[in-house]
């Protein structure tokens, strides 16, 4: 019998300034890897190395959460830029987080993009491939999170690095396999049993319920838990809970000590 | 008989956006060590790479160039920021020219503060100490640019930090050591001759004339040779020129191949 | 017998993208007058027109919250800026809440700075002076809202515009009058019925306990309700409920349609 | 016999803190009317001031040059932001400028958007209705300047705003009437001889030659000079030059003294 295992991740240190978002905390003991924003949609230096120390003292294994430059929009809003200067946006962010993991005794592990860069970064390949090639230069051994099927671990995979497939735990999905848009209805789960549920699910069998009642092949290494919602903690330990009943291994996907840092 | 040398820094990197400043790459082929802006004063992420990559080919020594956040005001406004949050606004700026200079194949090998955030590090021990724990914390290897008798290279001694003291090619100085308050007549010097004159008397017997002709004891490891104001290249060029007729070896103030990067 | 009448002033809209501070509507359910940030410290666009819109549905006067730039910061870091690149500063934000206001179907009717600016303004004649010619500039109709004894009251009533003095509900007051610093204890006061007794003293006998247990004179035209801290709608409930009570009115100090807008 | 006249306009006020750009004050002897930065895209509000002050000594007409909020992106950055945060954005950036205007006893009359923004206003309905919807709510007597054919034409007439059409000095057409794609050869025309040629024709005849030679209908109120560009005054006195020998009067298409201003 073979264990199952996944990780749950979640957007963290996003707040900015005065502003809070989110129990970081109380999502840092359920969590255990946490994309860590880098300052350009939210995070500003204070809160990223705190957002780094409380990781760290966790054991909770850190990502980049590189962004649009985009405070006004917290990152959510597409932009049309052009790829070098992309790719030089996503080095200055990977860089000032793994300063902020240094100082906190720790280092950058993987990156996720963003919101928008996120969403664009799974079908727009000249996009993706700047943020791929950020990573790739700035440390080879980082691994991205993304998308399954997307064009982000398309090009992750050109380029020699390791891509992580993701889900998400509250969102629903069509019987194609893709998410239901965010403005139609189902597009989001609000009870956390039945999250709890559909996680198990996807862990154990590979498969989802779409919308239509049809069930779906999802395959996920991570499992994405939204922190800033209301009732996210609550969503989050009711996970792991109904993962721990049984017997899943909930585990970060970094298993070795590598990522950047100065050495 | 020991040849002098001496290092020549500037100030470059420092335009944002559509927006230049200064003639970088001619500056970069007369000066031995470069001050990078690291995005809060000047200096976007693809300017920072840039310059980063410009530096590197010709061999030019990479220093950050950390400031307030203050865009708007080029860095030149005095901020009366907490010291826990100067430090993380350091840590991250290091850490994003960090980057910058590792994917231009090279690395940060010191650290010499910007505008206001110089000019207070001078006096402000919490600031100067809040900058050093910050540099310290990311890198212990790099080297501090300041000015003698400042804050900033006390806290540095303190905390076991390699400090540099610099001079300013350009600037008038009073009989008690100090520079001419730049309001004040005399506080900048235009004539290239004159200032190749000065810097040459100041590297080779550590003097410079005050303004009231009496001479005036200045040590310096390094002088920083302004790069944004017109006729700032012809400046170099002839400080430069002069030190070469004088046997004087121009070089970095970095002898090994130290400085944070990832390994 | 006279009737006392004193205005309620809160700061508000002080969320920026997708962040929020405080609990806004409720808190224009209870005030007269919202001090409405102007996106230096805080308040993006939308959040300005939005809260415009609410203060307008509701009656309450609307003033323009203006700050030194540095969202960061939240405004509260004195900095060291030129004169006429504050006054710049001011008028720039004045014009923007003033747009905000016009959409809204409604007008600035006064100015009171924000955070460190307030502070700054207290004492230093050259950004009090700038404050005020930017005020002096854009509609001389603008009420100034201030510290009673600042140099920003002095040098509004030198340039003959209209000032207001304010206390505030929840600050300790030392026996020389002067607020006690926030980093003392008795800084800030928590309970709502304690501070209602304190805003109602204010307003009928003009005296505030200091915190050696004297009397102190204190005289206000509005007092200064906080929004952003936890149990603030419950605090500016309290005092509305007290100085009901008393029969004293709460209004605005604003009492015709002046201010500034297109016309 | 009628006498032709034409409006000349250029993006001005373009620096934003230390850095400047173009040559704005010889700019303003040359052309009828200013579009003015308003701080999303450059223009920090000393500059706004001074640009207005400018503008207002020579009896240039003032108007709104509204961007996406893109500092770093000069915005040239096509942004996919939601209507209702357009829509606030244009309202805040026409107010700021308003002030400015203001303080320089002037007014802002016209608006054109930016870069990126004027682009996709040029068929995105959806941002060209949230734009003019801001101008209207603003001022409706403002003039909209913009490209002939365009959304933000065709919204504004809708709204009942007065629309302004404009063609490009400097830019090549196809034989369509539309403009040569700017990565193509042709985009951009040099010479100021031969651009002074084609505005006269454009303002005399209404049309202009095609790159394939064909002959292309244009009509145009307003030329646009570019005032970035290096040569960019040799090229609008060339221009002014052709048209005072041709009689042709060169005046702002604002005849009369409207605009939003305090009253």
């Amino acid at each position: 019998m073979i264990m199952a295992t996944v990780d749950l991740n979640s957007d963290l240190g996003e707040g900015f300034g005065a502003w809070t978002m989110g129990d970081d905390l109380n999502m840092l003991d359920l969590v255990t890897s946490a994309n860590i924003a880098c300052g350009f949609h939210a995070g500003d230096p204070s809160i990223m190395i705190a957002t780094c120390r409380a990781a760290a003292e966790r054991g909770v294994v850190i990502g980049a959460h590189p962004s649009y430059r985009d405070l006004a929009g917290f990152g959510r809003r597409a932009i049309d830029i052009n790829a070098d200067e992309l790719y030089a946006d996503v080095v200055y962010q990977l860089g000032a987080l793994g300063a902020a993991a240094t100082v906190a005794g720790s280092a950058v592990r993987y990156v996720k993009p963003h919101g928008a860069l996120y969403n664009v970064a799974v079908h727009d390949h000249a996009q993706a491939e700047a943020v791929v090639r950020a990573i790739a230069d700035v440390d080879p051994s980082l691994a991205v999170l993304a998308l399954p099927g997307s064009a982000l671990l398309a090009e992750a995979a050109r380029a020699g690095l390791r891509g992580v497939a993701e889900t998400f735990a509250d969102r629903g999905y069509l019987a194609d396999g893709s998410l239901v848009p965010r403005r139609e209805p189902g597009a989001v789960l609000h009870d956390p049993s039945s999250v709890a549920d559909r996680v198990l699910r996807i862990v154990t069998e590979s498969t989802v319920v779409a919308t239509d009642g049809s069930s779906v092949e999802v395959t996920a290494q991570s499992v994405c838990v939204h922190g800033d919602s209301p009732g996210a903690v609550d969503m989050a330990r009711a996970i792991r809970h109904r993962l721990h009943e049984a017997d899943v291994t909930v585990a970060s996907f970094i298993t070795e000590a590598v990522g950047y840092t100065r050495s």
